[in-house]
């Protein structure tokens, strides 16, 4: 099953150095989401060839221009697009009003439903369960509300141990309910097939996380603990730890020390000061922390695993 | 005295063939204005190493988005970057409402004033008066309330006949009447130096009309009667001339009647249709009615003369 994330963005504030602003196309089982969408989202998307009528939900971690500017310009092309089929916007208080207002006063009445899903910065929260993952939302810490996202597969079916099943041919009842890691039992109750002699476990479910703005935050750590892969802002370096502080931003060495603290299996890092037109230092610094680190580049297709 | 035009977008609807949506800058008498504001103007901008911050007036023709979903970006950045300088924005009732909401859920308060004035798509009006230019909106017909915008130097001071001068030693305060076309008298009326005798006629005023989104509209004409330079949109060519007027679009063929029937010097094309990769075919049709026409390219700077 496909899990890949592709980077379209990775500048803060300010489109410059030829980076965007944050943005990213996940792909999990075929289903399209996308996590922000700073402005010129939609020329990156046809840049990097990525079809992008096949988004189905997007999330807006926060009301920071630099991560939904590009919104208004994507829903615009579906809808000039003739695209039919359902939207779902996943964002933060306020964002509705900012679609809707933009569409009255164009005179537009989208082609498309277009569902709005409130999301609550105060606690995780489940809020997208699809058949084969979930997506969660979990508080950051910054200026204005600002969620996280959590992209998680879904409990797998157990492998089938189909040496086994050569020796004993088994019923396509018993079969569903080995994989679902029940045993199959007679009509007494007793165990006719196991779970273990049957099957084999399921690989580990992934997981992707997502920490988009935040100051350094160790309650971060509890929401995210064990993701496969995460990003996690960078905004700074060491040289401008105060700044991140006082305006809520991490350094890479923050965002090392998270990813260390998390156990993730790998870390991202993105959301570059304009300062910093060689990034070598973050990784740097982030290594010194959490050595599988690496920097987010745009157009880049990082898979989960 | 500088009177230049930059292409940023020349492209309709949907950023695409590496073309961006419509936005203008133009330098008259070095003060900046921006003639709509389309996604990515600000990459634009910084792509042709154009001084952005020196933008004192931005004027937006209608709330489609490829004329405006810029705007939030470039206003951000304006901020960002520690701007103090007041910025005035004119623009369709509503856009006001548009950027408001926006800054309220970002929670931001600008560092600079922001000066938002409403234009009327009834009638042409003097909209802006500055020392050597005036700027006009007018009506043009498109499925929502749409100006254009004329822009127009004002009177000139004549030219002194520097020969006469070494002849004849004039105080100032008869130099400044002279300039300004008055002849000056002594203290009877009687005339002691004439504007004919000293100075010799300024060059003839020199203007730019910018029709953005209308359908095919003669009314037009009486607007933008003599401009030196005409940009019309051309979305189509005479092959959807059905979808141009169902869409209250022009064709490059309208285009080239309305420069024609102006009697303006030369017409820019633009706003072209995605589905015109090669645009050479515009080109010609416009060329047919009036051979005076260029297609606008973006980042190509054109001067009003």
């Amino acid at each position: 099953m496909d899990f890949k994330i592709t980077v379209l963005g990775s500048n803060s504030a300010i489109p410059a150095h030829g980076r965007n602003q944050t943005s990213q196309l996940v792909n999990i089982a075929n289903i399209y989401l996308l996590i922000d969408c700073g402005e010129g989202t939609q020329i990156q998307l046809r840049k990097f060839k990525l079809k992008f009528s096949k988004i189905d939900y997007i999330f807006i971690s926060h009301l920071h221009g630099d991560h939904f500017f590009g919104l208004m310009g994507l829903i615009s092309s579906f809808h000039l697009n003739k695209r039919t089929r359902l939207l779902t916007i996943f964002g933060p208080n306020g964002l509705d009003e900012i679609i809707t207002v933009q569409l009255k006063h164009s005179n537009t009445r989208l082609n498309f439903p277009l569902r709005f899903v409130t999301t609550n910065p105060e606690k995780k929260e489940l809020i997208l369960e699809e058949k084969k993952f979930q997506v969660f939302t979990f508080p950051l810490k910054h200026r204005i509300a600002c969620t996280g996202f959590l992209i998680k597969e879904k409990t797998l079916l157990r492998n089938l141990n189909k040496e086994k099943l050569l020796e004993t041919k088994l019923p396509l009842e018993a079969i569903n309910s080995l994989r679902k890691g029940k045993d199959f039992n007679d009509e007494s109750g007793n165990v006719l097939y196991s779970v273990e002699e049957f099957t084999y476990p399921p690989r580990p479910l992934r997981s992707y996380a997502f920490c988009s703005d935040t100051g350094f935050d160790l309650e971060i750590v509890n929401y995210i603990k064990g993701a496969n892969l995460l990003y996690h802002e960078a905004t700074f370096g060491n040289d401008e730890e105060e700044r991140a502080r006082e305006t809520f931003h991490s350094t890479a060495s923050d965002a090392g020390k998270i990813a260390k603290k998390a156990e993730v299996g790998s870390l991202l890092l993105g959301h570059y000061s304009t300062r910093y037109l060689d990034l070598s230092p973050l990784l740097e610094e982030a290594r010194a922390e959490f050595p599988e680190t690496y920097l987010s580049e745009e157009g880049i297709t990082y898979t989960v695993d």
